[in-house]
């Protein structure tokens, strides 16, 4: 069938509004009709090139909503109607890691969704007989998609899509960050760099659990307002600091964060959220993504003091089960996401979202089919 | 009272063997005959003047065991005649640290302890009038010592200073690792770095809460027989591995290790020990010390992919609390000590100790007075 698509063709360059083809869904595949979707970092990050992982011509997005329309033999979750929101961390409950509770990161469909198909190794998408590449197994930039069963989470279908899109991946992992992979206990005090859209949902995360003081720190002094809003108690311009920031802020917290989470995704201050947690017993997680290349460091010393470093990925939420769980939340008002969506657009004004984005103008830009 | 005891003078030079003066106890102190002490690393490690904390006159000497002599004033919870092995790690039972569960590094006495001195400020040790720094807090180098109260584990009678000593350190910080720090479960695959003293308690706690593989890491290849000792499964030189030993090691253990430790002290096998970590959930413990302003360094990835890095000191242990249990697990032979301490002297012999350590030529040795 014929789809309107956003295609990156080539890395660098804007995306293309095409009418693509899609296959229908193969055994354990669903067909959605993505109604809503977010424009993320990482869609930008591998558009630019940088990404090694990336591969081109691709329809990127990973950040959606939609509606089931048929599903493939096999599938037993899922149904024609049934709203759902698609994983690029999948749970199929079956393989090693599913079943170890320590971890989100199913591996099952890790090396083909790694290469840009489908389980079985093919694409569903093409133009003109040439294929087109899945993105992070989503390819949520089209309006009709391809997924596996194991990669949808099935949420309850009075949300809205244009809102609950985000909880494909921002939303998600900035509060699971805060209580799935660090598990922020009442009381606690939370330092977060970095006041972007994964920022302020650690920063909600944090007030969820009901944090003591929640530090935010950003050059921008503009993000002060915003993040105050989702509870962030303290703002630190580190541009306004005198001396070095980690004194200030173990100053500022009485002896140092029990938990710091990095959202910006740069060695440095990777760097400081680590030094800058509590001796004893703080634990720095790092939830940015840097440069291909890039490495962190720090004293071992920091380690031996009882200081972890920790990452989360997906805020550690498994998506089946958790993504509804917050869709929940959301809808009973405990968490925020109408505000920090800043702009809503029509999928041929989708290269305006990477704009806004690059120019620091919007939280998150949502497109609408 | 005199008091024989083997002092640093300098950096660099060996100890002395002199006839000091020893101070009663003061308020909240205690005066313990030292009846046996191991040498340590790091004792070896401040005398060698690499420690920038180090003093010097002073009385090196950390892993001891004795009976109380004579208590000051405020004492409740030792008397004449009790067993007590010295923790360089207090346990005050009533700072922040210690009302946190989370960590063991009791801070009530730190300050004046990295000063060399009691927490009065003023030393109890003088030769000729002049003053000989404290250290560790414990100087067990001495017949007699004064130690504040809070830094004393009772010890059951029956067990022999000759061999508990050891636990004041080197068998703590190994199986406390395990046990406190890392909490490894039982079928966990464990992987250690260096099979010196630290190494092979760490393998022995392994053993003891029923891990899985316990792979043991050195390049001297006669470490081999005793390690299977105390329950090394796997044996792996890295000079003998072709090619990288990360994927070597991530191949052997089928994914990774559930648990990595580092009991050497040099920064590129802490980032080994890492990145042999199991993607998703593996934990790798920092123990040994690596020299002044060195730095480790990894991929932010490593961490953003589920393992974490993490560091124990004293083997996690609340002295008082645990010292004695462990005391009671060698007694019932649920550990072993005895093989381990391949060398006993005395005192005056002392510097053939440090010189068997350097040589590699003991795991422990211990020197009774």
């Amino acid at each position: 069938m014929d789809v309107r698509a956003a295609v990156a063709f080539k890395a660098g360059q804007p995306l293309s509004i095409e009418t693509v083809q899609v296959e229908g869904p193969r055994a354990f595949e669903v067909l959605v009709e993505i109604k809503a979707t977010g424009v993320c970092h990482t869609d930008a990050f591998t558009l630019s090139g940088d990404d090694p992982e990336g591969m081109f011509p691709a329809i990127l997005g990973h950040e959606g909503a939609g509606v089931v329309v048929e599903v493939g033999k096999g599938v037993t979750s899922l149904k024609p109607g049934d709203h759902v929101i698609p994983l690029y961390t999948p749970e199929c409950r079956e393989c090693e890691y599913c079943l170890n509770p320590k971890t989100n990161l199913c591996q099952k469909i890790r090396s083909t969704q790694g290469a840009g198909v489908m389980p079985d190794g093919s694409s569903r998408f093409s133009i003109g007989g040439e294929k087109i590449f899945h993105y992070m197994g989503t390819s949520t930039f089209a309006n009709y998609t391809v997924l596996p069963e194991i990669a949808l989470a099935k949420v309850r279908p009075d949300a809205p899509f244009d809102k609950i899109c985000y909880i494909g991946c921002g939303v998600t992992t900035g509060i699971g960050a805060v209580i799935n992979t660090a598990k922020v206990e009442p009381g606690s005090n939370v330092v977060v760099f970095g006041l972007g859209g994964i920022g302020l949902n650690v920063i909600q995360g944090a007030r969820l659990v009901g944090a003591n003081m929640i530090v935010g720190i950003d050059i921008n002094p503009e993000k002060k307002a915003m993040a105050e809003r989702y509870g962030m108690t303290h703002f630190v311009n580190p541009r306004e600091v005198e001396g070095d920031l980690v004194p200030y802020l173990v100053d500022l917290t009485k002896g140092g964060a029990d938990y710091s989470f990095e959202c910006i995704g740069r060695p440095d201050t990777m760097r400081q959220a680590l030094e800058c947690a509590h001796k004893g017993w703080g634990e720095s997680i790092i939830i940015g993504v840097a440069g291909a290349g890039q490495e962190i460091s720090t004293r071992p010393f920091q380690l031996v003091t009882g200081r972890s470093w920790r990452g989360s990925a997906f805020g550690g939420a498994r998506g089946r089960t958790d993504v509804p769980k917050i869709v929940d939340w959301y809808m009973d008002g405990k968490i925020e996401i109408d505000s920090m969506i800043t702009h809503t657009m029509q999928l041929d004004e989708i290269n305006t979202a990477f704009d806004l984005m690059h120019e620091g103008k919007s939280i998150r830009s949502v497109v609408t089919f």
